[in-house]
């Protein structure tokens, strides 16, 4: 009896078994040339640690991913994409068979309005780049939930990224209900050990009546724990069926 | 004899013994705000070759390095910055003290004009980035030496890269000159196995005269051993004394 209880506590339960998680990681790549873009600081730790956790609790993991520190964890797919609207292919072609989305990547507002085919070379003292607009994926994505091809189909549960300087509280809870995610993960990037790169968060979490928790400086592993118990507490329908919980770990 | 022969062989020559290099990596991050920057695909990886080879062959060497994909390796001093400037500022610091500088970073022509304290909020659907040229380190080197400071004092043996598409024969040469180099190491980066990233490369170098010699595909740490060869063929005063050469590794 002992051996079976320990055996379920390392095996843990799998409440995402069976549920299909589709997550975003890394800086997106806006290239100006064949040599030179525009990217920030984002390591893709984040969204990495959230796949390896929903992974741990069973789920299907699709991971989308633009430049990272790191390589990505071995989950059941992995695309690897460089610019914002690469990625936004990528995701809304996958968006109707997914039960989350959490849009944990940092994706550049801007791109080029013109990539260069040849390296350019130096020219005057001054410049100016043109840039345009990418495509807000986690807009698209609720939008996409609320009105569009999602209406009548599957309904993902969403989570976005709020990273900030500033008024992270009115930032978070305004996009929230802008881009019409379920849950926010909000961080003050000026923070120490709150900001990209770091293998730490300090994040506070809000939905749509406003902070659902504040959590403490913890790894980022143990923050991505912490969301996806949030996100089942929540969103009781995402919790797998009994004869699907509790199967042992892959 | 024989024992002898071999520790002589394992340890190989020393004919940099007693030389300072200061050797530039990976590319500079220039920041539009506090989370994003322009950047480039340069991985470090030629400049961290150059400078192990160097470290083989004996001399004291200088690492100044920007964004690179893997850590520096653990020569004498290891510089860490971030922009053209202060990539500028690392350099022109130590440049009186250095026998050989090798600029093999991909430094960025411009920076923005102006850098935000918070990060920018999404806007209108374009945007104007106003950009002005970063200081030119290599000219920089090269009017030092021939010029300024350099005039009455130590004059550098200075090797310059040049990452090209398109005519690289015509920019290397012509980069030479401008720069007043004493070898350039060209490559054409949108050939296959000689761009940013890769672990090999196809370099051309050219010295005054014109081609020196074109290497074939082949690892960046061979490339580099083949550069200081090189160098130290066509620059006899680089060559340590007799009673330094040979001195066991440390």
């Amino acid at each position: 009896e002992i051996v079976q209880v320990v055996a379920e506590l390392l095996a843990g339960p799998k409440p995402l078994a069976g549920k299909r998680v589709l997550i975003t990681a890394g800086g997106t790549i806006e290239r100006l040339d064949p040599v030179r873009y525009i990217t920030n600081d984002s390591s893709g730790k984040m969204g990495f640690a959230l796949a390896e956790e929903a992974r741990a609790l069973g789920a299907e993991v699709t991971v989308v991913w633009a430049r990272t520190e790191l390589a990505p964890p071995p989950v059941a797919e992995v695309v690897r994409v460089e610019s914002a609207q690469e990625m936004y292919d990528a995701v809304m072609a996958r968006l109707p068979a997914m039960d989350v989305v959490v849009k944990a990547a940092a994706v550049a507002d801007y791109r080029p309005v013109q990539r260069e085919k040849v390296k350019m070379k130096k020219g005057p003292d001054k410049l100016t780049l043109e840039l345009v607009r990418n495509p807000d994926i986690l807009q698209a994505i609720g939008d996409w939930k609320h009105e569009g091809g999602g209406a009548g189909a599957n309904k993902p549960y969403v989570i976005g990224f709020a990273a900030e300087t500033g008024d992270v509280e009115g930032y978070a809870l305004d996009k929230l209900r802008r881009k019409r995610c379920d849950l926010i993960a909000a961080n003050d990037v000026s923070e120490p050990g709150a900001g990209f790169g770091t293998d730490t968060n300090i994040l506070r979490l809000f939905g749509a009546e406003g902070l659902v928790e504040s959590l403490p400086l913890q790894s980022k592993r143990e923050a991505a724990g912490r969301i996806w118990r949030i996100a089942l507490a929540r969103a009781p329908g995402l919790r797998a069926v009994d004869g699907e919980a509790g199967a042992p770990r892959a």
